[in-house]
């Protein structure tokens, strides 16, 4: 089936006159288009937005995992804590940059991880924690941070799917050491497709996020005369606790970054309407029994993406019929990272985590882009509740 | 001095209505923002555009660098041949990939790596070369080629700065195993602000990029009955000669590849504008002994910078002239890379490269980006007659 009436990667959202003609403008008149103003000033946006002092606008999200597993300096021998039920990019770049992976479970009620599953993964060799709050709901980090500080290891958050959700009160990204966060096309907000942000909250970190994401680039710490000697700008090896980093290149473009500024503002409208949207969806398939979503009406959770846990076996039969008799494609997420060949042949392909089996072999995830009109996220709902009638 | 009239670091080139549209259209009605139909049509187009097989999308030409010197497969005791005149992205990638850079002197000339100057750097460890073609300008790639292949060594064009130029009637980017294009603001075409291609002439190298690009995703080999399992997609460790090399997150939007492709339509044009520009310019510098350009009127350059060397040690006079009194900014390019901190905490810090310190500690960079008028373009060029007149 080529053609779905509904298929599942949707844009995320759509963009406001506002926001085109914020990047008409840019596109005629911009001084400069990478490495300027408006990355400065999204950066700054960025850490008032959150409550936090060091942000950084990167390409992706991926690249700030790569920072992040840089920023942990590991040494032979040093574990971090990954729960198995992630994308991908939550996991290799700390492979990558020399740790040594540990799969945690996650809670089956909710699908992230949480303190009592991490805590049966630590040892003496644990430099740091993976969390990922995926589908848009906060993991319990107050937990989570003790454990880690008890344990002296690093907490790196994956925000990715989770901006703007609190837990505690708190903005989720504030809680761990590192934190990045997603632009992508199918978050609740996009820079035209790709872009992130690390975000870290003391100044050893930030102080060498500069140099890693843009080539080594420094300024010089004297005075010069003349800007042009000895050389326009200078090139440094970032240091880190006396390890050398080694530089990338992770810049994101003017544009990009003001736009970034510019979503920032109607984020968490958008993550109200699709908690909103999210509720009723849940609370209209209430007369069954068959699915069982994570029904969390509060700022904890944002339904990036709506989820659910098909019972009796049944989740295949439902998504054939969605397919073949609606044109509705949904989704499975996260295979277990251990069941990829990727993983098996790096020595990875061991693991004892019955509740991300478990979830993974039963969870349906339904389309839920913003950019769906009520009729259509309607659509989906009563076909789901046409389907699961009739199984 | 903080206000140029005429900054260094100008906008390369404004952009069309019609290239506006396209970003606006898109904004409004694409399906995809990210890995869809624009990056394949981009790259089939820049395929044809150049002349050759395979081309990839990037987020940047220094992430296309890090995929060049991952596909060399580099073992220890792998010598990699680099000009220590040029940008450290040229270079920094290679080592962080476990090659040991031979830093290769310029002609004085043209600025650039000929293959005598290469050919004193080889030795049976030589694995790669890289030939950056600065400023604009191709390389001897015949010779180079020829030389490469009688040693077995890779050959990586760099080409950020020289897409379109032809070196013997042929493209640059098609005579290397491997070449890099940048899109970044400060290129002859530029994909709002930052961007970049990797160009590679055979089906291995070619196979392997996609997953290097994009996490390790891959497609399953096998016919599937239900497109969600065993899971949406695959995920494996990108092999090359038997070797596992490490996946990245490089990707490049939907919009960004739109737009790239409409460029590519006009960036001949572009590369004449700004060589009839060069040439009037420094046709209109004659009568002066005290800057000597590299004057070439033919498509073996783009002028992507116009650069001149300064005689009798007045370059710092006449930037300093050029800036006090009539507030344009010129620059210094490239800073020996051995004599950065970077390269020499590394080890690389000596190197017998007397070309490259002549070029760079008489060398001046005039602001001409393409979005510069030709009125602003006459009123630095009668600036820096009347400042060699005067000194």
């Amino acid at each position: 089936m080529a053609d779905y009436r509904i298929p599942f990667s949707n844009r995320s959202h759509l963009y406001t006159d506002a926001e085109i003609d914020l990047v008409t403008g840019l596109m005629r008149n911009a001084k400069s288009l990478t490495q300027g103003v408006h990355q400065q000033t999204l950066e700054t946006n960025f850490s008032e937005y959150l409550g936090t002092n060091y942000s950084f606008a990167v390409c992706n999200a991926t690249a700030a995992l790569e920072m992040a597993a840089q920023l942990c300096c590991f040494e032979d021998g040093h574990e971090v804590i990954v729960p198995a039920h992630t994308f991908t990019s939550s996991a290799y770049p700390f492979l990558k940059h020399g740790a040594k992976i540990v799969w945690a479970d996650i809670n089956l009620e909710t699908g992230v991880v949480d303190a009592a599953e991490l805590e049966k993964c630590i040892s003496r060799q644990t430099k740091a924690i993976v969390v990922p709050h995926l589908y848009g709901y906060g993991a319990d980090m107050v937990e989570i941070v003790e454990l880690a500080k008890a344990n002296k290891a690093l907490v790196i958050e994956d925000v990715a799917q989770a901006i703007g959700v609190k837990v505690a009160e708190r903005k989720l990204g504030t809680f761990g050491d590192i934190a990045v966060f997603s632009f992508h096309d199918q978050k609740n907000m996009t820079t035209l497709g790709e872009g992130g942000m690390i975000v870290v909250n003391n100044e050893r970190f930030a102080d060498v996020i500069p140099m890693l994401r843009h080539n080594g680039h420094c300024n010089y710490e004297m005075e010069r005369e003349d800007y042009w000697l000895p050389a326009m700008g200078d090139l440094a090896v970032p240091m880190l606790e006396g390890t050398h980093l080694w530089p990338n290149n992770f810049c994101l473009g003017e544009i990009q970054c003001a736009l970034a500024s510019e979503l920032l503002k109607r984020v968490d409208q958008i993550n109200v309407e699709k908690r909103k949207r999210a509720i009723k969806f849940i609370d209209g398939l209430r007369n069954q029994s068959l699915l069982q979503f994570h029904r969390v009406n509060s700022e904890r959770h944002n339904y990036h993406l709506l989820v659910a846990q098909v019972s009796g076996g049944r989740r295949d039969q439902i998504i054939r019929a969605l397919a073949y008799n609606y044109g509705i494609q949904c989704a499975v997420q996260y295979y277990p990272l251990y069941r990829y060949p990727f993983y098996q042949s790096v020595g990875l392909g061991d693991a004892f985590c019955p509740n991300t089996d478990l979830f993974f072999d039963s969870m349906l995830s339904i389309p839920f882009a913003h950019s769906l009109t009520d009729s259509q996220i309607e659509f989906v709902r009563a076909a789901i509740q046409e389907v699961v009638d009739s199984v």
